[in-house]
């Protein structure tokens, strides 16, 4: 008998996570699509999941509640404005309080009762450096945390947390995506919610080196 | 200038984390309580939560929402009952997939919110010893996690893990509360939601054994 590979997806609605969960299914795994509705002002970045995890077909795709509302940063607070760029060596005001660690915590969840081997998330430590819980030493030690944290992985199963863009860069994850298949048309990358991509935040700006450096146009233009 | 000790501390409405959240008031810490609604079955559980809250007379108190009702547990699912009794050396049906790991990330993000330097929950790894997210080892581990997991303790700054019930046992936690002065009629520990504790599920039979072994009735009764 073939045993059936299962592994939760993490789905911002950007890039990066449609990619990471992309390599998921290239492997074979059957995907289990998990968005978390924080709170956050840009409500695009939802929809823009919904059709991600239509575009590949997943086995199911949990969009569920995790209010963050009460944190500071400028993606969750109607008061801090989204920065207009970054700068070196400073963590942006956009990063979300502790919010990997409640999404990979979740999918952990997901993970432990649909009984999958592996959850995938999006993270990537090369563009947007100043994130602490996108580095390889974060994902490492929750791998560890992992192993001792569930019923599952104390009985003998493994959850293994895969983060397969954690040393690419734009160019690269560009690139990957391409080769699979992707309509990136489909993503939402921008801090903002307007009817186009503002062009001019972050997010923004880093998607568009990336597509310039791998010298193909961005369709969602 | 005398610095304000602040600490998130878990309070789900039970024994074990009012008595933990007394020592960290005890120790000179500013509470932040925090209280998850996780789509529990038992909602007698959240407004305990709030009566412990005010008699702590805490900074402040955040319930929040992470929906957790798609798990498969006997806590949040309506089609799985309730156990009678808990096997020796078995994870319990009331074991919730990933809850704690779930609970500590959402105290994290609150503790960097609010600038606090400690978490407390009350787990507990000797009168529970069957889920595995109470033991040593995980809260261990989640404090390595924590270390390189936010931009407070990623720049300079410290948050502690506290889990000053780990290695006490129902009888010391009882005697422990009592020593603080705290009212445990005001907790809800069984696993039922009725008028009154059914008394003979595992939670209301821990309770009695702890109250009975510290030679004290439990005026919730």
């Amino acid at each position: 008998m073939k045993m059936v590979k299962k592994a939760v997806c993490l789905i911002s609605g950007g890039m990066d996570s449609f990619v990471s969960a992309a390599i998921a299914k290239h492997k074979g795994y059957k995907i289990y699509a998990l968005t978390v509705n924080y709170g956050q002002k840009n409500k695009k970045e939802i929809s823009s999941a919904v059709k991600i995890a239509e575009f590949l077909k997943v086995e199911r795709h949990l969009i569920t509640k995790a209010a963050l509302s009460w944190t500071k940063s400028a993606l969750t607070d109607a008061k801090i404005k989204i920065p207009r760029e970054i700068r070196k060596g400073e963590i942006p005001l956009t990063y979300v309080p502790a919010r990997n660690t409640i999404f990979i915590s979740i999918a952990l969840a997901l993970a432990e009762t649909v009984d999958a081997g592996a959850i995938f998330i999006g993270v990537n430590a090369v563009d947007f450096s100043g994130y602490p819980d996108c580095r390889p030493e974060y994902i490492r030690r929750f791998q560890r945390l992992i192993n001792s944290a569930t019923k599952k992985t104390c009985g003998g199963g493994s959850i293994r947390l895969q983060a397969p863009l954690l040393r690419m860069s734009k160019e690269e994850i560009v690139k990957k995506g391409l080769s699979l298949g992707l309509d990136f048309s489909i993503t939402w990358s921008c801090y903002k919610s307007g009817k186009k991509p503002c062009g001019q935040c972050p997010s923004c700006i880093i998607r568009a080196k990336g597509f310039s450096a791998a010298q193909t146009p961005d369709l969602i233009n």
